[in-house]
């Protein structure tokens, strides 16, 4: 299988990266191919603006998605937004890792998100959810935090897909992709923490069964109510 | 009344500015003061990384909620998060304007909120929730979305507050601040939508009631399950 893993952390001696090579390492061992893209080391420019599109004339007016999907037809996206997207149609399986930061992705991943899944390319004005240009692709979430596991139940914490439902439910599934569970590393800032073990572990056993782990269930057949 | 107003948007000529403009008009109109934070103008810098704590040594591990805390207490933290930190000190009402991408903010006001809510400026070890440091200030969101009134209900789109959960839960209800309930422009992207009318009235009655508008019910009182 041809895996993609979008991370985001400023340090490269994190645990994150180290669950990172974890992964690679294991994956590479199994012949699977692997991309990643680190939005850090490539030092990812964040802000959409009127740079992305390379067709747009000086001093006209930014309509962000509708730029997005006429600059992807026409092949005149940033150098660096269609090298993403390349490497997204390239997998059949991506993963987002990072540290949650307020109960979401570090700005750096949301720009990479903001910018890479342009109109067009990952949704048109009649395509989404299953019929979406990338339907079928699988994605995950891999994510850390300082909590202990049980405390994303409800209500204060709220429920882990609660936490990820714009991620999930919001870009996932609106773009087709099949939504795995996410695997989370638990009580990520103690030393006293298992996180690695565990959840290096938990990435190994996904892989393994990837054919049979069961989608979350997201919602899909966009029916406006007015 | 201190009213500040984080914008993200990269046209000034786009329907978020003719809000924000029609609001700063109507606050100096009542004799309110208000600052603004114009995230694309100030081409605020995205990513959480050591050069945003003066205090790091060279090639020090980065941990990045401890050394916030570090930093914020001993007054190293760079002159970027503290001008943003002095105006949230000042500030009773605290705005987040912005357009809905992917479910969520764009990518440099999510920057803004890695990088200004340090620790023990907006949460410390013991005090989050009701307890923390800014406890008492108001905030809301005022956003524009392409669909129209009543898509955000269930399932496929969600309700408002399951959208901005990881917002108004993780971040506003975390650090204190009361949330009150998001102001939203539907079809903003339709030349027949009446947005701008409905939002920029929408947002008067909402300054003219701020004492009495009910804040929405967020959880508190922290007690992880384990």
């Amino acid at each position: 299988m041809k895996v993609l893993i979008i991370i985001a952390h400023p340090d490269k001696r994190s645990l994150n990266h180290a669950i990172l090579k974890s992964t690679v390492d294991y994956l590479k061992e199994k012949d699977h191919e692997v991309k990643v893209t680190d939005l850090y080391e490539q030092q990812w420019k964040a802000g959409v603006d009127s740079k992305d599109f390379l067709d747009k004339e000086d001093g006209a007016r930014l309509f962000a998605m509708r730029d997005s999907g006429t600059a992807y037809l026409s092949g005149m996206l940033s150098e660096d937004i269609k090298a993403e997207q390349a490497k997204v149609d390239w997998a059949d399986i991506i993963v987002f890792q990072f540290p949650m930061w307020w109960y979401s992705m570090p700005a750096l991943m949301k720009g990479w998100v903001d910018r890479v899944f342009t109109k067009e390319f990952s949704y048109t004005g009649e395509k989404m959810f299953n019929t979406a240009p990338l339907a079928g692709k699988k994605a995950f979430i891999v994510s850390t935090v300082g909590v202990p596991r049980g405390s994303y139940t409800t209500g204060q914490l709220g429920d882990i897909n609660d936490v990820f439902f714009p991620i999930q439910q919001g870009t996932f599934a609106l773009i087709g992709f099949q939504t795995l569970p996410p695997i989370i590393g638990y009580m990520a800032d103690s030393r006293k923490s298992n996180c690695f073990g565990e959840i290096t572990q938990e990435i190994r056993d996904r892989f393994e069964n990837i054919d049979t782990v069961e989608p979350l269930k997201t919602s899909s057949g966009y029916t406006p109510s007015e």
